[in-house]
């Protein structure tokens, strides 16, 4: 930090932490970990289950999910397409906001649409984010029903309901795909951590 | 990390990683400092020095101002009464989620309005937000003009600019108050370094 003497003509020295300064304190990287996937797939309790992980490996996480999103930074969002979208692209800059601070940031919402997701994933650079694909079939999605929210979109109480009312676009490429009707929560977490480690993300056990 | 065989009758256990553990992983707690002033009354150079200085003590942090926002979280905002309050308002949001994170935010913008800043600090618990006055005459600021929007605003280039032609409502219960016309760069970062080991936020040096 450099001081200098205070007067209306000299402007004060700048400083700043950038990225890298903070990955280096940290020990690891930053990056995106985008889970996408029906409801009922287990992107939220997979996401913390894989943040869990990180936390014992001492690694920065935080995971943005519809608890701390839905009333918070889109509560004035409805479910329009329009506000959809929106609501998609805030959660994506402000992960590009934790990537930057150094943070491995998880985000465990639907989001079904490709042009969606590749529009967050435009907004870093390459190997900074990876879409973790939690395939999961739809019946089992169904059956399970954790929520009560598949009953509700059959009867038409919810329009436009994934999967059943509107369109899931499934990744074509992406970074990560558990499967998590087959696997377990730890074969799943395992999955996510290896890629990690082969990508540099944190480091090799 | 508990595992659980999956099936569809079968809900995962999940796991939850909190602030608090957060804060013990960072040895310190998480915050928002809150910088507000006249534009080129220094917010953003003394929020980037006091990131420096804590990050030089190993502390977590991030600076959020018009450099990572404007074009991003807030490209979709103009300047009008409403999008300016909800400019504020996601800001706050974003501060929260940082907070949540364990970090310490800094956030440098002008939020000249009193009630915007009254409904940040609404979000968090007592002892989370440190509103920090970077309190500098407005004749100071216009002779400094850095970036020339004094001089826009005079002319009327620029409508309802914060201290010419739209007020700014002073701090009257600021936990901080830092005279930048008057303070060198360094003694600013010590007064808030000094209330923040008061508070417990960081360790006493």
């Amino acid at each position: 930090m450099t001081e200098k003497k205070q007067s209306s003509n000299v402007v004060w020295h700048q400083a700043t932490v950038d990225r890298k300064m903070r990955e280096t304190l940290n020990g690891h990287k930053g990056a995106i970990l985008w889970f996408t996937g029906l409801s009922g797939s287990g992107k939220s309790t997979l996401a913390h289950a894989v943040e869990d992980a990180l936390h014992g490996l001492g690694a920065r996480t935080y995971v943005l999910d519809g608890d701390n999103i839905r009333h918070g930074l889109c509560g004035d969002l409805g479910f329009s397409d329009a506000a959809r979208v929106e609501n998609i692209r805030r959660i994506g800059e402000v992960s590009k906001l934790f990537l930057e601070a150094g943070t491995i940031a998880l985000t465990a919402f639907i989001s079904p649409f490709r042009a969606d997701r590749d529009r967050v994933r435009g907004l870093v650079e390459d190997g900074d984010f990876f879409e973790i694909y939690c395939k999961c079939d739809l019946a089992v999605c169904e059956e399970r029903d954790v929520k009560g929210l598949y009953k509700k979109a059959r009867s038409g109480e919810i329009p436009e309901f994934t999967g059943i009312s509107s369109p899931y676009e499934a990744p074509e490429n992406a970074e990560i795909v558990v499967d998590t009707a087959q696997q377990t929560l730890d074969e799943c977490v395992a999955a996510v951590l290896a890629v990690l480690r082969e990508k540099g993300v944190i480091q090799a056990a």
